[in-house]
């Protein structure tokens, strides 16, 4: 019989394999008036990775405050001034080469859910999980209730909406994403989360570096909550998995911006991320 | 100059005048599986309001655990027996006679908004405000930024969208609201918050009950964060309002359930809403 | 092999048994100058209690505010006005008629804890538990690491320790305690609280209400973390306890005070506790 | 007239100049069995200072798990092997050259006091303020209510505590520091704290790094609530101060601890401060 393991910490002490990433984030901005930014660019240990080292340039060397939402996640609030504003963030970390898999890992009982999951089962901006029973029905009609249900929405996500990088201006609902049958990452991400949550499971979107994803980017994938703890999902990818970094965690993209700018829109003039393995023992 | 109180507390105590209410809620399903439920019923003393008597009976008598939401909301969690599953709710509760007015009070700069206020200016489920900016500027055109705007869109809502006490099922987002141009108070109050966040002016829902309420029932307005703190604002009313007791707070609708039920649906055979002035000092 | 329950909500559906009580308290004050009080005489509900009704009355009928600190109490802020001050305070709360018992339950090692308990392993005001390893180490010398400790230091208490109600006028800490060897239930819970943690076993203090304690008074008595989860001690008392109704948790009496008063001290001129056991089904 | 800023992010904005340190700490112990341990090690960015650049390096390369604590700090929890342990954290900060003063800063009323503050009112482990009344009361006979108490119990404390860096093994509380009449850095914040807690002034201890502390240490001082804002003092330096760079925040010294360790007691076998001023633009 398989226990499932209860705690975050855990969680990561059982980890078998591990690897080391420099994962790395340039944006600048050319700004016309000043202009107030929230950011969400800097990764934080956790039970799933280990934050090594981290650097953080602002130019220019404005003042900088930080703060954690309520999610936990790190967000730091700055005034852009005119002209050239650039943010430069850089961290070497270690996460699993793995994710964790748990084949048939059961649905947990609302009734048993830690209160602070309760949130991730309800319906968020971009992921109508109240429109979405029927098809979550019919695509995990085999599965058994927990993991194996959401292994099942991560292969329909797969097989049916057509992952396109790039393809997106602006973030679209999981209704809309369900109509085009095409998105980028956080689209399919917004489709499953609302698939899970219209099942009862509770899922969270997760914002991102992973390791080797083509072409390089940010990433977003989803993590859903069965047999006590939270997986790793990503139908983006396929084969075994690894090299994932978070930076945010939320109910969807609009709790999870990179950056959250106030004011005329501003645009990036360079958005580089770079990810790399480097060696250290371990 | 009229100075803007900073402090939530400070609210309650320029409060001038105030009025002890009497609320109750009466709910009854017919339950068939045991069905786990998690109940927001409960109001509990705030800037606002002072809760100086409560009830809460469930019937039959089983086991419920009370746990406090994120947004500070009090949730009972239960799991209903199969057969008549009851709850009954009770308050005297202290409330403002007159909702606070603050013309002129002037628009926060983002980087001058509490952090824990920063979240209510994102788009959530049921108010999609990164698309209603040309709206609410269109609406907003006149008026000075920050109290004036608000008052510009709940003048706007009462103006043009018709309220139909009962018209909805369940709960429609912002978009739709504005597209059918009528709705229940939640509808207001939705698109009212979500014309309010595409202007940068933090809003959020609250659930509760209101004195003389037309025809009497649970009630949904919004708050928007103007000059300091949040001011109360219902486009379902006119003239001066005052006699709100709110039970619940939250970006929107899927926040502030007053049940979520989960497996089956059930609905309620007996849903009962009372509100009555009672006397006492002061 | 036993099983050892993880989730304070299972903790409560477990219960085998429950009763009601009707617990109140009468405060009243005589006030010379306005003076700010912070009160903590509000029982909620959480995983070993369920309170039915409660209801708090202030005369005069003056503003009050409520919020919940760092341990989740709820605490009243209020300016009293010179003359009179009255605090009246009842509720029915379903509580269980023996508390729970776990021979054997094993120590959790620091690793293992959750984050939100390891506080309750350092010291603090009154529980000087950096100076009491050698006597913690004496008196468990026989027992099984967990429970079994707990119980050692509970008898040892009971047994050394003169528990005199009404003995002392203002908190005393552990090694004070130690050397006067007698003292009130708060005195005897400090010390307990200060041996358990000397030992790495997390404890927090409760003050609250108990069934047929004699003489009838607010009570305090401590909580140890074991075998994953809070177990109740009490060294106050003999025999299979129950209908304790807890008000707040803290780290010791500093952080739990019914009331905390500034300004020139007052003191009550009526303090007069109930507690009855009531009739209801279950 | 003076305005008292009520922002923490408005107290960053404001001040006028800062400068940039690198400030580093080896820690090293010989661990003879398997050892956890609870570090605070790890500088963050929040209102008074921006973190830069960071890393953290452990050896040998074991699992590591970070999680924030009730006060906001990050703590690392890790389990030791046996063998050589090391620990190197190293960070580039920017923080104020000049800490802020505000002569004449009013004392805030209880009923004034943001919820969150009131806390750091209670006495602690370390800092027995229910017993310092009468000194504090002597020793700010003369002066304002409010930063100037503040200042007079710092001038006190310089006067007539003697600073002796390294002088104390383990931490003694106020009364024994009193008593002794000389003591290391937090022994001189402690009883600051302990005389501010007396008068109703919200007063918490800092540990972190000071630019140019002779002989290079880590450092304990302590920040006192008065005219809206917390505000530094430290009775170990004199003259205008600042090149403060913040590591915890707690009551006192029990809740910010560098490093806690379990089992067996093992001392570092090496432990290197380093605080240096590097430049950068500004």
């Amino acid at each position: 019989m398989t226990q499932w393991s209860i705690s975050e910490y855990h969680n990561f002490c059982n980890t078998l394999k591990s690897m080391w990433l420099r994962v790395s984030f340039d944006l600048v901005f050319d700004i016309e008036i000043p202009t107030p930014f929230i950011l969400m660019l800097r990764p934080r240990s956790g039970a799933q990775q280990w934050v090594a080292r981290e650097s953080y340039k602002i130019e220019p060397n404005i003042q900088a405050y930080e703060y954690t939402d309520a999610f936990g996640n790190l967000c730091q609030r700055v005034i852009a001034p005119s002209g050239l504003f650039s943010i430069q963030t850089e961290a070497e970390i270690k996460t699993a080469t793995y994710v964790d898999e748990a084949p048939d890992a059961p649905f947990v009982e609302i009734q048993n859910l830690p209160d602070t999951v309760l949130s991730y089962l309800l319906p968020s901006r971009f992921c109508e999980s109240d429109r979405f029973s029927d098809l979550a029905n019919a695509i995990t009609a085999n599965a058994l209730p927990g993991y194996n249900q959401v292994v099942a929405i991560e292969s329909w996500l797969c097989n049916t909406i057509s992952y396109i990088p790039g393809s997106s201006d602006y973030a679209i609902s999981a209704i809309e994403v369900n109509n085009k049958q095409c998105g980028v990452c956080r689209d399919l991400a917004h489709l499953g989360i609302a698939l899970c949550r219209s099942l009862s499971i509770p899922a969270r979107l997760v914002v991102g570096y992973l390791h080797n994803l083509e072409p390089m980017d940010m990433h977003a994938w989803f993590e859903a909550f069965v047999g006590g703890r939270w997986y790793i999902f990503d139908a983006t990818q396929s084969g075994k998995k690894g090299g994932y970094v978070s930076i945010g965690y939320g109910r969807d993209a609009a709790d999870v911006p990179l950056f959250n700018q106030y004011g005329p829109a501003v645009y990036p003039i360079k958005h580089l991320v770079k990810v790399e393995q480097i060696a250290k023992e371990n």
